[in-house]
């Protein structure tokens, strides 16, 4: 049994999981929320309260934190008394919260991979770099430090697990496919910060196969994928985390991402990097002023918590995953279709967001009871997915199934 | 009869204006040439002297000026006795240069309307906001300036008066057609300074219509001009400086002024403006630092010098007149057809810096001799057209005409 949340972070994700633990508060204990800007913690608290979202009276607290600094998020973990924290904050604070998380022996939870801001795109398997390095240490101190808990990654993983169980005996592979169809009405928007987001796609895009790693650019493969709902959608070949640690147990698959892409969101990106625009190296204006021109686009670029209020549509990642059962060659898919205006209605942010950040949520929930409290850094395909994709069909996010017997809920 | 001549700027239209006047130094004594950078002056000197291109030997010296201080100007002035300045720097220092030249008693020429750094697109016509304010200054001061003096606005202007003086009884249209079709290999420059260019771009798009002003926006209204040598090409209506004077002189006819753009060029531009980063005002990124969007964007694209080595191609600019003579509707090209790579070869610069930079050594002669110096400020389109138009077939620009009687040289 673990009490206690602590949210790192506060954007429209952490906003996500601070109104679904909320909802849950009476098996999580007390909440509470950091960040750089206290006043973004506030308001997130603020939002939660005018949705009466707490289920049961109890502590729900904003705090400021510089979580670079391991020293200042032990402090508050201790102050606090969490004994979990959800770390939700910018991919490059990662390693120093599992540090404290470490320190103070409590649970760790991240949605994405670590990033060093002076690099992009580092060699493969990512984990490898920064997260895997930290895995006897988490095992010596019992510490339960689950990587890439959100979506994708995270469902998609746990996916992949219940694929592995209940429905191939081999398999040959996985392709995790992420559509949003959903349209914010603005010029051109991403629908997370900006610098993360293009940050994705200006590296090499690796994807796991033929038991070796492929190198690629970005937007060189294309395919079109015919999804529920969502129909015939374009999607490119992209590097993502989730490729990173499922090539590594199921070595024998083809393991690939594949992102969706408007063909004006393609031509502005296009246009953008080749013009240097997108650039994480300073360069001198003729006045003399050093300018980093990514930080100066995700300056003028719409704050994508400002989309949620009018955005329509849905979202739907699947996972299709090739192999063999029973000496048959079967074909499987494994998705999710989310709605942006209801994640909206619910919770204040659009459904990338959502889709984001109910996960860690239902994670917190399996690591207070226990199930999933397991003492070491786990990737979510090494953890009993079943649980898990229960929790999140009672928490909004159903998982459905669709193969050769049909289109159906999945639950267990 | 005046003497010596002070370029100011030393950018790739200042190079060109260098190198054409030191080719007939004979005639115009003295040179000298200054700009902010004192680096960027010497190095155009050090290009024409590996040209050789001083006819004879004589003085051409570097000078650094703050060209926004009259006072500075005034006295670079006083200090090399230039009796003729060619402003070939900024837009933006045009009032101050031409007041240096009223305080000394020289004459003044430029290539372009004056610009305010802080105002976009002014209220018509533009040269009422500025240039002509000072005209009975300069009629008082006896100095003769000349304004307007490159190709587009320069040329064309001289053009429309020959089509008054013999091709037309009356003049119904004047369309001025700018095509650039050649090709620098990168993916993405401007042909100037991208601070000015897009300036031209951003504002309200101006032509004089039925008598009176219309406004359009950039983009808006395209039609396909077939010219010789380039063919048929896509041109805009554009807002462009000799659309304000000339529309003064012949207020009868549509005045307006078409510039080609490829579908690439519309693209970048679409993409960068409707991002807001073709803005002059400050944007603050998330790290609270201030930044113009339009210097950034200038800082990462190409120096336009940089593009002359690999230009190919040719321009075509010319002037669509149609009218009445002799009772007959009449429709007459004048027109001019300049190559990137000749240009280069001969002074180290690309075509368009070209087609601007050797009007106004043309008129610095014809001031020198007399033959223009005319005592007061003057658009090009009042000044006798044809010894200007001839001294141009001699120094590079030669001036060809189609009508009913075929396609010609034309001289006088």
């Amino acid at each position: 049994m673990k009490r206690n949340v602590l949210i790192i972070g506060a954007g429209g994700v952490a906003q996500v999981v601070a109104h679904k633990c909320a909802q849950v508060n009476d098996r999580l204990g007390d909440l509470h929320i950091a960040s750089r800007t206290k006043a973004k913690a506030e308001a997130i608290i603020d939002g939660v309260n005018a949705k009466g979202a707490m289920k049961v009276p109890s502590v729900f607290r904003a705090h400021a934190v510089n979580a670079l600094s391991t020293a200042e998020v032990a402090g508050l973990i201790r102050q606090t008394g969490a004994q979990i924290v959800i770390n939700v904050g910018s991919s490059f604070v990662n390693m120093t919260v599992l540090e404290a998380c470490i320190e103070t022996g409590v649970a760790y939870m991240d949605t994405a991979i670590h990033e060093d801001p002076a690099k992009i795109c580092e060699t493969p398997p990512w984990y490898g770099n920064y997260e895997w390095q930290r895995r006897d240490r988490c095992k010596a101190a019992g510490v339960t430090a689950i990587l890439g808990i959100g979506f994708d990654p995270g469902v998609v993983n746990a996916w992949a697990r219940v694929a592995e169980e209940d429905y191939f005996d081999r398999i040959d592979s996985i392709d995790i496919v992420d559509i949003n169809a959903g349209s914010h009405g603005k010029y051109f928007a991403t629908n997370f910060d900006p610098e993360i987001n293009f940050r994705e796609f200006t590296g090499t895009v690796y994807s796991w196969q033929k038991g070796a790693w492929q190198e690629n650019t970005m937007f060189e493969v294309g395919q079109t994928w015919t999804l529920p709902v969502v129909g015939d959608q374009k999607a490119y070949l992209t590097g993502h985390d989730e490729v990173h640690s499922l090539s590594a147990r199921y070595p024998q698959a083809d393991v690939r991402f594949w992102m969706g892409f408007g063909d004006h969101y393609i031509n502005v990106f296009t246009v953008l990097k080749n013009l240097g625009l997108l650039s994480e190296k300073p360069v001198k204006t003729a006045e003399g002023q050093e300018v980093i021109p990514l930080k100066l686009v995700k300056a003028v670029l719409p704050d994508p918590a400002s989309l949620a209020p009018t955005y329509t549509g849905k979202t739907c990642i699947g996972d299709v995953i090739k192999g063999v059962k029973d000496g048959h060659p079967r074909e499987v898919l494994i998705y999710n279709v989310a709605d942006h205006k209801e994640a909206y209605e619910e919770v204040g942010s659009q459904g990338i967001s959502y889709t984001a950040g109910v996960p860690p949520v239902a994670a917190a929930l399996l690591i207070a009871d226990g199930t999933w409290d397991v003492g070491i850094m786990a990737n979510v395909e090494e953890l009993d997915p079943k649980p898990f994709i229960n929790l999140l069909n009672q928490m909004g996010l159903p998982t459905r199934i669709k193969d050769e017997n049909g289109d159906r809920l999945l639950s267990f």
